[in-house]
């Protein structure tokens, strides 16, 4: 059983793909990831997985709070390309797009989104490239009733998005 | 902001079906989760969310072993029913379904599912009404490459499945 048999069995997971957004006085930034999922009803709690080395991450342990957005199919491979592909060490992903600030504080995107989340960080779990944050949601609403989310499945098959090398489903 | 207000945000997460499945010698048994997710590509890990109410948990409690198979669209209210909405205490779950057995020991259900995978658990996280388990895949394939993955959106607007009171997403 070689790790590419593995990821053959692995790869009818069915996935959406997110803007997962943070900030604090001294960095706003944003990435994509497929890996945001709802854990529990009561207190509606949602779990993402982040990669270490990314900026996000380095937010978010000083912050403890993020916003998730679903993209919708009008979602093109330029605009998920801002958010994903590079680092925003460098690079202000925030200029050209419109957002909001939300009640926690981190920017809800308003193109390409369905929905917005924020939740504060409540528990963090090291499972080994990337860290488990469980974060229980203070605010939630709809952005565009009409828009359809983006799988993970669509994005491959119908924007042929790649995924880069070592990503891990996070770029 | 209510809690339904919350859930209005939150609908838009895509999600899959699953039949997640345990076994040891005293007992075998399987539910029907919509959390199965990778979490870390190397080595592969994906993490699930299980009540703490159910006999899956029990039994995962004790064997720390799990498998999960996405169902395919093929997939009946009649046959979903078998492994959701009722417990396996009083009742053999596998009666009548086809299945193998993983190499991990966990059952493999044959029918309507596309893939597999079977996994060793390395980490829990308490998170309320629900354990979060993290498990590291050891053996996973393909059963039906022309299945189309049944989302938990294709359930509930084209086989119009309902989600019982209480049930956080699993039934």
């Amino acid at each position: 059983m070689t790790l590419a048999d593995i990821n053959q069995g692995l790869q009818y997971i069915t996935y959406g793909l997110y803007i997962l957004t943070v900030a604090d006085a001294e960095q706003k930034n944003g990435m994509i990831v497929n890996t945001v999922f709802q854990v529990t009803a009561t207190p509606p709690c949602v779990a993402i997985s982040v990669n270490k080395n990314s900026l996000t991450h380095e937010v978010l342990l000083r912050t403890k709070r993020f916003a998730a957005m679903p993209l919708d199919q009008t979602a093109t491979l330029p605009f998920i390309g801002i958010f994903g592909f590079r680092t925003g060490r460098h690079f202000d992903k925030f200029a050209k797009v419109p957002f909001t600030t939300g009640k926690l504080g981190c920017p809800i995107v308003c193109a390409h989104t369905i929905s917005y989340l924020e939740a504060e960080v409540q528990q963090m779990l090291d499972v080994g490239t990337h860290t488990l944050f469980v974060g229980e949601v203070k605010d939630a609403g709809v952005l565009n009733a009409a828009g359809l989310p983006l799988t993970y499945e669509y994005y491959h098959h119908v924007i042929k998005g790649k995924v880069p090398a070592g990503a891990t489903h996070q770029f």
